[in-house]
């Protein structure tokens, strides 16, 4: 039985530019915590992302959800969660401040992560095997498809899952071998020229096949010098990808988009308002064969449907700390799935909770498995940070979902 | 100079099914109120709505607005409002929170509405006759136009003012007789069908011309015998609106929206999910003739481009209130009128507010002076409650925005 729920509200700044980008000059990589407590002695742990300023509110609003959870059986929330997941999400008075966006779905999104925790925790395994040994139609139950009926019923929810499970220990490997992983940190906005080329040596020495450069710069000639160098230094083998964090309007998304083809960038990201399917549809048409990735703040499903059902999205990066935590993460995986995308999440976990939930569409939905997103600064504060070598993520072995900070006592809030 | 700003949490329960609907089975409607306090002893009121529960959040998310504009002078924020809404709605870490929706946004808007108050105030005037002695120049200097490059340049959105400068005189006409009103107040959810018969007749004899029925029951039947009840008694003349509070999917939209076509509505408002643009751009394409009127849970501008882009709008509800406040709603209303929609506000300010814009709409963008909703239940708690008979708002002539409130300090919070 749920006897307690505890939020606390954790934050970290960063220094020597780590994390700056076209936005964001001096972040404050912040978390809502949501501790969840069971009558068994354990604690689910859940994560909402934020910048900084405001993560009191996420906290606050992560109190009013997680208060309902309190004397329930975990097992029978989690049994229906999906049902559970749409009533907190459609609360009356509460859904006025979204539906289904900012603060509130960012505080929904922390509680729901926190289930997902205690739940493994309860079971004591890895979040990746719980929801591997999940039935599809287990799955299925904790995800909540309203709003979808017209491209993902659920009888093709069961399906996606049921046609993939005969090819499943094809994909096991992973398990083994680790999943890909790519470097955000070579490339932050701030970072100098020398700096930048360091940073991709360093990569590419540490084993990575892939890494980001930050673009949006007020000139756009500063992202194409850059973009330069980090093409000329990694050579034309390594995946670049360059993200503009928003800052650019349809006509310069266009403009400048067609001058960074030179570098042959594997994706764009973020070029404009995360709101703007239609400017993203025009867009992806003009820059072909250059593609998108979209969805580092995108806050739930019913845009990504948009975002699939307009082709605009080369690639998916839904945030299981942005959207609803993890079974709307799982339910916007099921759509990209059906629309044959890649998901490549945003990590605002800095990745603790989604190298569970790459394996997982990986294995249980036969996506991709590309490579995830890596950012080490926040490494010293995790109970346990993700296990990166060689450019691979080394699959997590201990109960939950990898996302209990240290020392949380210490934390402003 | 602005010296203070303050800001409260004010709350009204509404009582015998008033304000319900398929959503709001216990509306509290509510409002966050920032006060921004000048030097010469003038108070400026700026609204923003809520249904209850997480009002403090917006509250608390208006004084970090709110105290960036302590020691400013007015008149030179005004002067570039745009470039300071930006500049707020853009903030590094703040944004993360939306961008540009939910509470944060909500919270923009409180603290916009109460600079234009406070604007009106210190020239004594009321806000409509401030927005239309500004000049064209001026007006688009308010608006944040971000995002809009492809379909509104700064000099578009002059050429629509300045182009309809010379016809004003014909549309001035209004001021004196008024601007039509329509009820929202007879067909909430939970009346019974002998009250919703009385209250479409009480609505006839109080010279209202259109009317609003909420729909969206568990049971469609209950829609369709409830929007027969509204027709028969109304007759064939007046407008009869239906209202489905976001409760269809997309099939049941369609499905259930042609059974409605049998009672002639002049409009259904919000069938399904507020994000879905693409879903409203379906079901406009497979009710017509009939029209979809959108937007009170629309956030921004984006969002609102979005919908006349694809064609789905015939009605525009944006909402001063629930978008970023006063600019943002003329930004909006400058779309509209480019892509020949009306703009036909919601009234989460109970049309204190509303009555002001709607006049600016129509004789400085000459937008058709269609109606203006009609919500009584919060009269009683407005300093200058708006002026309603006869089926038509008269024009407000107090200085500033009608949205002061009386004896705040007996609210919660």
């Amino acid at each position: 039985m749920i006897r307690k729920i505890v939020v606390k509200d954790a934050r970290f700044p960063l220094t020597n530019g780590a994390g700056s980008d076209a936005v964001h000059q001096q972040p404050v990589y912040s978390y809502t915590v949501a501790c969840v407590y069971d009558d068994k002695g354990n604690c689910g742990t859940g994560l909402a992302f934020t910048l900084g300023a405001g993560n009191e509110l996420v906290c606050a609003a992560a109190r009013f959800y997680g208060e309902q959870l309190i004397g329930k059986e975990l097992n029978e929330v989690m049994a229906t969660f999906g049902d559970w997941f749409k009533q907190r999400a459609d609360e009356q008075q509460f859904r006025w401040l979204g539906p289904h966006k900012g603060v509130v779905h960012l505080a929904l999104a922390a509680v729901t992560n926190a289930c997902y925790d205690l739940w493994a925790k309860q079971q004591q395994v890895p979040l990746w095997k719980l929801l591997l040994d999940l039935s599809p139609e287990q799955v299925v139950n904790t995800l909540d498809l309203s709003y979808l009926e017209e491209v993902l019923s659920r009888e093709e929810a069961l399906k996606l899952l049921i046609d993939m499970q005969a090819s499943r220990p094809e994909r096991e490997g992973i398990l083994r071998t680790g999943y890909p992983a790519y470097d955000t940190s070579a490339g932050w906005f701030n970072y100098s020229d020398d700096q930048l080329e360091a940073n991709c040596r360093r990569a590419i020495d540490n084993g990575f096949k892939a890494l980001k450069l930050k673009v949006g710069a007020k000139n756009p000639d500063t992202d194409i010098r850059r973009a330069h160098i980090v093409r000329n230094t990694v050579g034309a083998d390594i995946k670049v990808m360059v993200d503009a964090n928003q800052q650019w309007n349809l006509p310069q998304a266009i403009a400048i988009g067609k001058r960074l083809a030179d570098i042959n960038p594997y994706w764009i990201e973020e070029p404009t308002h995360p709101d703007d399917v239609l400017a993203h549809q025009t867009l992806a048409a003009a820059l072909q064969p250059l593609k998108l990735a979209l969805g580092e703040h995108v806050p739930n499903k019913v845009i990504f449907k948009n975002y699939l059902q307009t082709g605009c999205a080369g690639f998916i990066q839904v945030d299981a700390v942005r959207v609803g935590g993890v079974s709307e993460f799982i339910t916007v995986s099921l759509l990209c799935k059906k629309y044959g995308v890649p998901v490549v999440p945003h990590v605002g976990d800095m990745g603790q909770l989604h190298q569970h939930l790459v394996l997982f569409n990986h294995i249980a939905m036969g996506h991709e498995a590309l490579f995830l997103e890596h950012i080490p600064h926040l490494r010293a504060h995790f109970a346990e940070p993700a296990n990166i070598t060689g450019g691979f993520y080394h699959t997590p072995e201990m109960p939950g979902s990898s996302c209990d900070l240290l020392a949380l006592n210490t934390f402003a809030g």
